[in-house]
């Protein structure tokens, strides 16, 4: 179908989809776990043409890997989404409600966005993930995901609609752009007046090119360079076991930490404690002169470069600098990380303050890992991405995350004078 | 300066302003109000080259009246920055703090945004405005103003400066752009990295280049094609004194009425009713057949065509047209509105509830003037613009609306399991 089409649908069913009462809403996502797991065996074929492509077009392992719908991924999809039926509904909560002096009640209501464009690539799962929020707080959601997993994309979208039209809803509540060309992706970034926000998933480079190109509000969702800093007051186990955490816990993930500083009063005492707790998963250390000059012989330690400040190795590897302050501390950190998660590791109440202040990232920490970064973590039930930029919404999102408010105004008559 | 290095001053000062206590931010306001007065006659000065360049350059009239500084007027700048500082800072408030299961306490914070870009048009009484709006939220403000206004705008931020340093501030908090090119405003539109939001002030034209060329989030503020929809059950006498009011008490403003639906069933009465109100103020109706044939003769009615109920006149002119339900109402008004503000004057419990629900707009009024949405009718005590988008602020914006969050995470050594 016509991008410009599937758009068109999309903004005449969101007034439907966003009045939906929870129950409505609870009882067809449930029906969508429902159908994926009753058509496990299309979904399974649909994803073995996506899985000889990828084998064709020698996709590595690791991507085949993430695209392989096994019946227990399918159970997990299904689960996701009886899970989404569980949380609470944001929609509707009327979140202050002040009467002014001409007797006016103002009051503002969290609503639906509308219609959301998500644009991400292979993993297929993210399909049903990205449908159930969306339509757990009332909005339309239009797909587009990547080339390698059409099939699969396809057999979840028809599968769900499916569901949807049998509880007598529009199917059209979720889309997917079966057109997976650049100009068409392109295109979709400029359906102004039909899609209210654009969110991108996936890697850096993809991100990049939906913030340079949308003319549509897009939500960052961003790439983590995240560092810990270790104080001069710090405890070195808890310093070394939050490092190990945060470094090797899960290395591919965008809250894993990739670069650590170290007062220089401590590096000679602590470098030895941290070299030995990293070299059980043999962590790379990329070290300036002074943590070289601490490292006992045979860690596995080489010098850092400039460059290595800002890399997301997101590998076992970790640079890590010395430096003579608290101070000196959040100014690397502000000049080189990417505003996702930081941390300090530290006894000391006024540099633990200090930290939290200046430090000018979504989340920063005191005396505990970066890894905890999450929607589930958080308590939020769902997590649609990780916003690294300050508008709208930071940090980890959740359901309340993809609503807006409107003002809700009850008058008896007022005029303006 | 080169556009560059003022956004890497911004960003250099950033930390240190958004750092900035509340009576620290008060004293350097109050300090700002006192220089304009002070300067008022180095402020008049640089306004009669702007004047007398408009009037060389045949400005129109209303135009020259908007740009010209008075005393009065430079007094009512300095009122506005005291009052300002009379508001209470957002900044540092903690919306919630939860405990985890596992002891962390996850708390979210307001911070400032960081550097706030406002690109506006001739009126240079929005350049103290909004550096007095974006400092008491600790933010940087870089002023991208117009051509016609650049002598005034350059005195008030050098004013504002020589105030901010005296308290031993830091003047890059507020940088005018002087090069008005539209080659650097487009630059401007791309610092990302630097600008943190961008908010256009301004006609149509205006926003719409920048939605369209901007790569940093813009808070799209909008314009205003506003309804009154008058039900069957409605108070003849209400709506006519809301709908007067609306389209005439001031009819340059994006709050202003400039389309009417009337349910079929009181047109014949009302339509009279209506036509001797909004002659009082000699206003044109553009209606459709039934409001024609419903007029009384020598009534200042022309037909209607489709275009008119897209049209914000801004003018003493206004669309009618009549509806069978408020379903049908409801469904014209989300067809052919801005999104801004629509109200519904009504007797009927269920038509009030349906159209605070289904109408897709920042507010929407029961029995009320749609001239209320505004940072102050709303209690605000300030406004920097009314948004018409639905992510991060829709309606008026206040000083909430120029902040972020941060997440701040108390630990005692936790790891992620």
């Amino acid at each position: 179908m016509e991008l410009l089409e599937i758009c068109k649908q999309a903004k005449e069913v969101k007034q439907q989809i966003a009045a939906l009462s929870t129950n409505q809403k609870n009882d067809a996502l449930c029906a969508a776990a429902d159908k994926l797991l009753a058509c496990k065996e299309k979904l399974i074929e649909a994803n073995s043409i996506d899985l000889e492509n990828g084998r064709k077009n020698q996709m590595p392992e690791g991507l085949l890997d993430r695209l392989l719908f096994s019946e227990a991924r399918i159970g997990q999809m299904a689960e996701g989404l009886r899970q989404v039926a569980g949380l609470e509904d944001p929609i509707g909560e009327v979140l202050s409600m002040k009467k002014r002096p001409n007797g006016l009640m103002i009051g503002k209501k969290r609503v639906p966005l509308g219609v959301i464009g998500i644009i991400y690539e292979s993993r297929p799962n993210v399909t049903a993930d990205a449908f159930g929020l969306c339509f757990k707080t009332g909005n339309v959601v239009i797909l587009r995901g990547g080339k390698d997993a059409i099939h699969s994309n396809q057999a979840i979208v028809s599968c769900i609609r499916e569901a949807l039209g049998e509880q007598g809803l529009p199917g059209e509540a979720i889309a997917l752009i079966t057109d997976t060309s650049h100009e068409t992706a392109r295109e979709f970034m400029h359906m102004n007046g039909y899609v209210d926000v654009l969110i991108p998933r996936g890697g850096a480079g993809l991100i990049r090119t939906v913030v340079e190109n949308a003319t549509i509000p897009v939500i960052e969702t961003g790439t983590g360079n995240c560092f810990i800093y270790v104080d001069e007051s710090a405890d070195f186990d808890m310093a070394a076991e939050i490092i190990f955490n945060a470094k090797t816990q899960r290395i591919g993930v965008c809250n894993a930490c990739e670069s650590l500083l170290i007062h220089e009063k401590i590096a000679a005492e602590f470098v030895p404690v941290l070299e030995k707790r990293l070299a059980e998963k043999n962590v790379e250390i990329r070290g300036d002169e002074a943590v070289l000059k601490a490292s006992v012989p045979g860690a596995n330690v080489v010098p850092a470069e400039e460059s290595d400040w800002g890399t997301e190795y997101l590998d076992y590897k970790i640079s890590a600098k010395t430096v003579g302050s608290v101070e000196e501390a959040i100014a690397h950190i502000n000049r080189y990380h990417t505003g996702h998660s930081d941390a300090i590791i530290t006894k000391d109440y006024f540099h633990a303050e200090k930290f939290l202040n200046e430090v000018d990232a979504a989340a920063v920490y005191v005396n505990a890992s970066t890894r905890f970064t999450d929607g589930f973590e958080f308590g939020f039930g769902a997590e649609i991405g990780i916003s690294t930029q300050k508008l709208h919404a930071r940090g980890p999102m959740g359901l309340a995350e993809l609503t807006s408010t409107k003002y809700v105004i009850y008058g008896t008559g007022q005029v303006r004078p």
